[in-house]
């Protein structure tokens, strides 16, 4: 299904055929090699960010100063391999080309091998950090969709913006689960699924890497994405067999789909910091994942092993754990540190310098396979690439598939055109609630970088109904004259009140209380109070708990942080000229401790009273949620065998039709469960998903095949396991069931879902 | 250290000598085993509840009508072993010893080998299901106490009230650590660190079984206390090592001190019930641990095994799980499903007669052992037994010493006897919410049935100043008449302002928010803001939240749940009568999210920034944090050695002065941290405390000893190390440095710290 321009086509035919990256070495890599000393190999592994080789943050001015002294130093004399980051905002085209022909042409020129500098950047939805870039919805919106076409095209867009501005190596996409709301990188996920994030970061990579001119990163590998705590960074509990089986899939997908690199997760895995892991970075990476790539530490990590995590006694032994264990590149990112004790640690016998040259050997392949040795510097042919019609369509196809209708009382929405309408709260005309956090600047959170004419949702709101009113309310955190928002409720027939999150990211974003601000709180219950019915518009990263004004709004819109054509697909659906069609991609909480993804296991839903399973489990919104202005109706779910072997496969097939009487989309979401297993099995798995675009009265059938490979559990020891038994099916309100026989048989790949 | 009457000493000395208890079988039991028939002996192993068995619950009349034919049918017919709970509310002495005599003669006298029948009680905090029963607080303030030999006492207390009413058999202590402060069975635990809970856990079970009448239970095996979601029964996430580090230790404790039967946890390790675990039910219980006694499911829970784990396909393949995986006894506790399908599992051969002999030697052991083929009657000689004044000292004692005062601005305490007093809030003048759950009914909730004349706070509070004034202001969950608590607050000089939580036990328990309930924080607000001081008395079974409210209060009083000497305590200590020497036995959250152990990774404690470690860390109250009408100071913190091999002991010594102007009572806490580990290490651990009692400048030195158990955690492969490297010690402000060399040394035993 293509709902968007078929733009860049011929892109999306060649991320058709992605396959695992290749990192065997050409003669050149070896030949370089060969002639490299030890100081200027370990400088290859030396990622620095522009900080300290800048005379002064760009600040608005489009360039950044660097100081020639150091850069050459980095450069020339250290040799360093890489270079991150913006220094404080967005570049433009024309900035970026200025800054990375400067470096390449010292390392060139001046560099004894002349190897040329990797240039990596976090264009995490987007080319965010380009000026006039195309801001796609963060992860969780284009979970939201399940649609695979548009997670690759967000990548084909992403990248041509990159390439556009000269950058090859993009810090994206994330492939952890978000499987803790309170993380603050929670919107970077595709949502809470493994397979869900599998198959769009997979697709995203596709589409980041199609032009050959680009290498994506899978990040942060591993176990991320649900820290106990919330707090970025911070450890998350489970045992091996739970992160195999919630966060290991994700990135095989992404090694299939032919990640180049790869980024490491700054937290550990049961007492381990993953930086120091050969187990994970090592065996299971490259070993069972079969990654040939190029795996990057996260910002100071290494340092981090002996200040934070306390499993190095000194830096040295920091640098000598994370060599082990197996990164190769050190994003140390402000001195050079590591690259001393790694030189020391290789002369002294303790690292044996082919290990280095492992490393070395992927770098300079990564470097060759983005033709940095033979097109150094950015092509000036490709600067118009940025923000073109049919990005913006692109981008604004995302966002509109993204929004996702929680709720719908006495149908108040699609809007009626003559509707006089009160526009109230924090997140109504505001930029930031629609880009979020890595828009223009990290936070995301200076308006002054977003381009010039970025409609709020209030401006999107106007062009339809010129007389809305309009009155704050709140700010994100306090009352802001909750009487001119009381008065403008009082004289509407419809209230839209935006509420939700300015940008954040990383740790930044730390709360303690999952709960929306009381201000903003406070403000909706003044609104409800007035009678006028409300359509609450959520614009943020995470799903903020709305359980105390839930009951008294009307309608409930989740535009999640949407990006730059945001503001313009929700009025488009509010107003009814888009027919909403996201699916929640996690569970929205309905109390600060109540926090249970959808694939629990049936204890998990004990509620008050023994006997009440699985239905004791209900939270704000399920994971899937999402509603129509038509209807759909799904029927005849059958499996195409009632019985198969534990080796066997089984087709599933269901129609849905269009009930209603407006045309839509609907996302068809696979589930199944298992009946008993030997370990606790879980209430339901999401195992594919695909969509229709129905006509009303239309109706499609649309048919998937499960493996071995969706029937298998992670068991105890690690490895995927089938067990005989009974299986259910579901789609919908739709349940089917077979029967699995045979002998236990265990699968020998890690699995994608 | 005695600071109660010494009480049953004679018991003290016993306990002083217990030892792992051990089971091997009498010729007697041998005899009886070799007569029995599989139908009697899978009877031993089926245990029924009373309401099966009974005509009507007791419902106040202090005693409970049996229907003769089911109790024939049960113990006669059916041979079952044991009989647990209340069948409603407390029953008299009397009404227990007509009960058990009815049971015991049916059994002995009509049944076919004459084998007395056990019963089984939760007198979790004293006989609380014995009317005039004396109540001691709850776990979680006995852990305030940091006193084992209060513990100890309280164990001799109960089992003294027990075995008045002829009652052999408690299911307690509870041993597990409370890891999550949502868990409604939070109350119940001695807190959140592993070896205090072991340390009084051991101590109660000391104190259960001194006499030799009573069997202690030390439940629930494994890894209940800190389920993810906070609710009952639900699983917890956390690998092998990491339930080894922190749930295994009080178990290794509390088998050392010779606890004769254990109850198994209803929820999961793994994805693996542990009621199906043979993994922790036989190879680590029984191989590692060295217990020999009884393994009790709890409720129903195997059943669960194929309902709500799903781990078993039938009903039999549950029954057939749970005894390979361990169990001796099944709590069925309504109908003989277990035992009929147990012996058909024999019949056919699955499961092997001499498992079901292994069981049944273990409980008719325990029988013997409780003398119940001797002496199977309640002895009327000890009906006396309850509510003693000894008794009720100890309780008071306990009480006294739980009170932990966590603020205390411009000393508003101790009150002035002259002071005008408003008392306010629901928990003010409830007998509820001093008692919590399991206090003569399971809930706690019913007021008709607690001891008459039992004082509420504010009832004691009226001995002391008699022209207190009263309003309620809040129902736990609701306004009542604030304007009234507004109104006594302006006219009061200081305000005792008592919020909480009413009882609830188990399941019922279950809440989706920390907090306090808005009802009684919106009072606090409102009481508040007269501007009279207000001293929070909180009585409750976990840490609501008060983050709303702390810093407007002038003093924060914790009461815990104090049982029935604890209007008294909290008077005595409001008054200055009591100087306040409780320390938190947890961590107390600042925010719905903020969850927290003390105990913590450092990478756990970041907050905000990156580099605030190990200070971004700052809860409402930290464990062991507790105030006294005195100060003391710690000073000459050292230790013997400064440097000891990895098999080596350490005795460090501090000592401690009371610089106030009262005579104290100071609990030391000491506490160590490795610098540097192989896994992350803990920022800190309780290693071990004591305690002193010191008038104004008075000094005491207090000394401990670390063994290589206290320096050691838990390796990936579940195996305690000692890694060589620096540790700290730690006392109050104090911290002492030594250095242990050598290799690393893996210890053979299951840590109980």
């Amino acid at each position: 299904m293509h709902r968007f321009a078929p733009l860049l086509m011929t892109l999306a035919v060649a991320a058709a055929q992605a396959q695992p990256a290749d990192f065997t070495p050409s003669d050149r890599v070896e030949s370089l090699l060969s002639q490299m000393t030890l100081a200027e190999k370990v400088g290859q592994m030396t990622q620095l960010t522009l900080t300290p080789l800048a005379v002064a943050p760009s600040q608005g001015s489009g360039r950044v100063e660097m100081d020639a002294a150091k850069l050459r130093e980095a450069v020339v004399d250290r040799g360093i391999g890489s270079i991150i980051n913006v220094h404080d905002d967005a570049l433009p085209v024309e900035g970026w080309h200025a800054l990375l022909r400067e470096i390449q042409t010292v390392a060139l020129e001046e560099g004894r091998l002349g190897i040329p500098v990797l240039y990596g950047i976090d264009n995490v939805h987007g080319a965010n950090y380009v000026v006039g870039g195309t801001i796609f919805p963060h992860g969780v919106g284009m979970g939201a969709t399940f649609d695979r076409d548009l997670a690759e095209q967000a990548g084909i867009v992403t990248a041509s913006e990159s390439a556009a501005a000269g950058l090859t190596w993009n810090f994206a996409p994330v492939m952890d689960v978000g499987r803790q709301p309170l993380w603050p990188r929670f919107y970077e996920t595709f949502g809470e699924d493994p397979f869900l994030a599998g198959e769009l970061g997979a697709a995203t990579i596709r589409g980041l890497q199609a032009s050959g001119e680009i290498a994506a990163t899978m990040k942060h590998y591993l176990g991320y994405g649900g820290p106990i705590s919330g707090k970025d960074r911070t450890p998350i509990e489970g045992s091996m067999r739970v992160v195999r089986e919630r966060h290991l899939p994700p990135f095989a997908a992404a090694v299939e789909a032919g990640a180049m690199t790869v980024m490491i997760n700054s937290g550990e895995i049961d007492g381990v910091p993953v930086h120091a892991s050969q187990y994970w970075l090592t065996d299971v990476l490259r070993g069972e994942l079969g990654f040939e790539g190029v795996a990057v530490t996260d910002w100071e990590d290494i340092i981090f092993l002996h200040t934070r995590h306390r499993v190095a006694p000194t830096m040295k032994d920091a640098v000598r754990m994370a060599v082990e264990a197996g990164i190769d590149i050190s994003m140390t990112p402000y001195d050079y540190d590591f690259t001393d004790l790694l030189v020391e640690l290789v002369e002294e016998g303790t690292i044996p310098e082919s290990r280095v040259d492992e490393s070395v050997r992927r770098i300079l392949t990564l470097k060759e396979k983005l033709h940095l040795f033979d097109e150094p510097h950015p092509n000036p042919a490709l600067a118009g690439d940025v923000g073109t019609d049919a990005h913006t369509e692109a981008a604004r196809q995302a966002a509109r598939q993204s929004i996702t209708l929680l709720k719908n009382e006495g149908a108040i929405l699609p809007l009626a055109p003559e509707a006089k309408v009160a526009v109230i709260g924090p997140a109504a005309d505001d930029l930031t609630a629609l880009h979020g956090g890595w828009s223009y600047t990290w936070q995301g959170t200076d308006d002054q970088f977003f381009p010039e004419g970025s409609p709020t949702l209030l401006d999107a709101i106007r062009t339809r109904a010129a007389g809305a009113s309009y009155a704050r309310g709140a700010t994100w955190t306090d009352a802001d004259d909750v009487e001119a928002a009381v008065a403008a409720a009082q004289e509407a027939d419809v209230v839209v009140l935006a509420l939700g999150e300015t940008g954040y990211a990383e740790w930044v974003g730390d709360i303690e209380d999952l709960a929306l601000p009381d201000a903003q709180l406070d403000l909706a219950q003044a609104v409800i109070a007035t009678g006028t019915p409300v359509v609450l518009v959520l614009l943020e990263g995470r799903p903020r708990l709305i359980n105390r004004i839930a009951s008294g709004v009307q309608a409930v819109v989740m535009g999640y942080w949407p990006g730059s054509e945001g503001a313009e697909a929700l009025a488009e659906t509010l107003f009814g000229e888009v027919n909403p069609s996201g699916r929640l991609s996690m569970t929205y909480p309905d109390g600060p401790n109540g926090i249970t993804a959808y694939d629990h296991k049936y204890p998990e839903a004990l509620g008050v009273g023994f006997t009440r399973i699985p239905d004791g489990f209900v939270p704000q919104f399920e994971f899937g949620d999402g509603l129509s202005y038509t209807t759909f109706a799904a029927s005849g779910l059958s499996t195409s065998e009632a019985e198969i072997g534990t080796d066997g496969e089984v087709d599933v097939e269901v129609t849905i039709t269009n009930t209603g009487d407006r045309a839509g989309r609907h996302a068809v979401l696979l589930f199944s469960r298992q009946h008993f297993a030997s370990l606790t099995p879980h209430v339901r798995r999401l195992r594919d998903f695909s969509d229709v675009d129905l006509e009303p009265g239309e109706s499609e059938t649309v048919r998937f095949t499960l493996t071995p490979e969706d029937l298998a559990f992670i068991g105890l020891d690690g490895r995927p396991v089938v067990e005989p038994g009974t299986f259910s099916v579901m789609i919908d309100d739709q349940e089917a069931t077979f029967e699995v026989i045979g002998p236990v048989r265990f699968l020998a790949d890690v699995p994608r879902r």
